[in-house]
């Protein structure tokens, strides 16, 4: 008989070594959305370890909160997956474990968002008496369908668990601040024909060739910047897809174009529809996934004490981000975290190290 | 133990029935492509039991001769598959088999080719002692691919039995005559663009949107009517084909169209495809798919006498179909049966029995 298998040796963090390191132990525990059990075991324990904080878990989400009575309650929250492991630029070695290179940490999750995880085990463990109650909300399956969002589902089922007066969201913005972020909607825009044999095109009618006027519409476009609280949104309307064809002998009688849209916070969705309606008018547009943007909400109190601690620049959030999530909740949110949104989920994914520190000290700053 | 299965009923054919029950026998056998066995067999029970035909079986493909030593030996060939069934036009009723309504036969194979087939069954039946020694050609797999098609196969493999002075192919031209045929090629016209985020899509390039280009010249290009041996062919240059899109929110970095080129006889495949690439200057284009089309060949003697003999219209064949492989191997030929070839393929493929007979009638008065 062979012996039991004991399974796998629990990943173990240590919230008191350095940021660097503790990305790094982090990204070293692969954690790809829908698998992200062994992380958020090694985290659970790291925030029992701490022994001021109250614990709870839902599925791989975790919160964990203070309870000191102070005026304000502020939210941190990372997601613990990421996007599938690829390789390093030019080779076969996958992007997980981390390497350190010339002063910059390689790999999948330095950049969105381990880094930002990681600041949030580091002020658990240096800031045990904050200046204002805090709740860490450390979730699952962000990179995936919204339905298995952990924020969205603890949101939806145990919404007390998120009462705050302010969030911060540490995903990446190279370690400013963004405030907000624009909406963002999908439409399929379709043209209608008449099949045919493509010997005999006279008999129908080309549904691809309409689709030329989609397209040039499209490339004409000139899509505008819209200052909302004081922050410039740069829009957007982009096709992400285009399909049409039945056979390579056949007239096609549909052509889809997919388009995406990406609105200031100044919209609500029906009003964004309403625009893509406006540009494609003559075409048929169905609505297809659609989420709000979110103000900035810097004008608010919790927000401009945040903006004054830190000292750092302010912009917006190009990208769609959870943010908009905290804003449903009634909660004004911005993004805050180290690494370059730009190099988020590609095979060069990689941060300076100096960005895990100072958005550490940043944060230390506001919450001792 | 249960009984032994007898297996199917074989399929009986009797080439002195009236031509349109003929033909409904025909259609009643469902011959798919690939699953031609049950009427090839059946087709060659019919022809051996005439007395007088060499009957040779090549897999599904069947050549039946008379060798009487004329000056002068005609092919008549005609295709034993079908496209799939499907079902008779608002109902769930498949459309094998035949019905007989209002003086018109409805199903799969009535118009696509199996008056035809069952015409050849008849001329050889009626016309024990032809003026011209006759090569019959019942043969597979026509509507796939080209490197299955059984006309194609024996060329390659026994060119000799086929051998003759002119061809009359019998798929559907409502009972004119057609010569020649137009080529066709397939282009894929290819932009490509740089991948980004649709939030920021600045970084990147939009290759759908350069799409646009593409087909603003397909939508607005013009195809020539070129006149070749005395006929008109219309040329057709169309979309079959688009695709591009990685994601609902990432800048596509490629987009296909894929064109269909139908270009008339006058033409080498190498001549339509440089002029494709003038059409599409600028872009990148890739050759696929090509054949050459078939000249009409009327002023040859052979062909002519067809067209005395039958007294019917003469024009151009639009659309692509055998006798541009009769060609290949130095044969003139025509396109001659019944039907209405914008029917073939359809749900409501039909043919007025009338044309049955006409057919049979017209190639009486030339082998009679």
């Amino acid at each position: 008989m062979p012996p039991t298998d004991p399974g796998p040796v629990p990943a173990v963090l240590d919230p008191s070594s350095e940021v660097t390191a503790l990305t790094a132990a982090i990204c070293d525990v692969p954690s790809v959305s829908r698998d992200e059990t062994a992380l958020a075991d090694a985290v659970e324990a790291a925030l029992q370890g701490l022994g001021h904080l109250e614990v709870l878990r839902v599925d791989n989400t975790l919160v964990a909160r203070t309870h000191l009575g102070r005026a304000e309650r502020v939210v941190l929250a990372g997601h613990l997956d990421t996007v599938p492991i690829s390789t390093f630029p030019g080779g076969a070695t996958p992007n997980v474990p981390t390497r350190l290179v010339e002063g910059e940490l390689w790999g999948r999750g330095t950049v969105d968002m381990k880094g930002g995880v990681a600041v949030m085990l580091r002020i658990a463990h240096l800031v045990p008496e904050p200046s204002r109650d805090l709740t860490f909300l450390f979730y699952e399956c962000e990179e995936i369908e919204a339905d298995l969002n952990g924020l969205a589902r603890l949101g939806a089922r145990r919404p007390e668990l998120l009462a705050g007066d302010f969030a911060v969201l540490l995903e990446p913005t190279g370690a400013a601040i963004e405030g907000g972020c624009k909406g963002s909607l999908r439409v399929d825009v379709t043209t209608t024909g008449v099949a045919a044999h493509s010997a005999r095109p006279w008999n129908g009618h080309n549904a691809i060739h309409d689709a030329a006027e989609v397209l040039s519409r499209l490339a004409g476009y000139r899509a505008a910047t819209v200052t909302v609280d004081g922050l410039d949104y740069h829009e957007a309307l982009q096709a992400v897809g285009i399909e049409g064809g039945i056979a390579g002998n056949v007239i096609p009688d549909r052509c889809v174009v997919r388009v995406n849209y990406r609105f200031a916070p100044d919209k609500s969705v029906d009003a964004a529809f309403e625009h893509v309606r406006g540009v494609f008018e003559g075409f048929e547009c169905v609505l297809g996934d659609a989420v709000a943007g979110a103000r900035p909400g810097l004008h608010l109190p919790a927000a401009q004490a945040f903006v004054a601690a830190l000292g750092l620049p302010v912009g917006p959030k190009e990208g769609w981000t959870d943010v908009a999530r905290f804003a449903e909740l009634g909660i004004p949110a911005v993004n805050f975290g180290p690494g370059d949104p730009n190099l988020a989920h590609m095979d060069d994914e990689r941060c300076p190290v100096v960005q895990y520190g100072r958005a550490e000290q940043a944060l230390l700053r506001w919450l001792s």
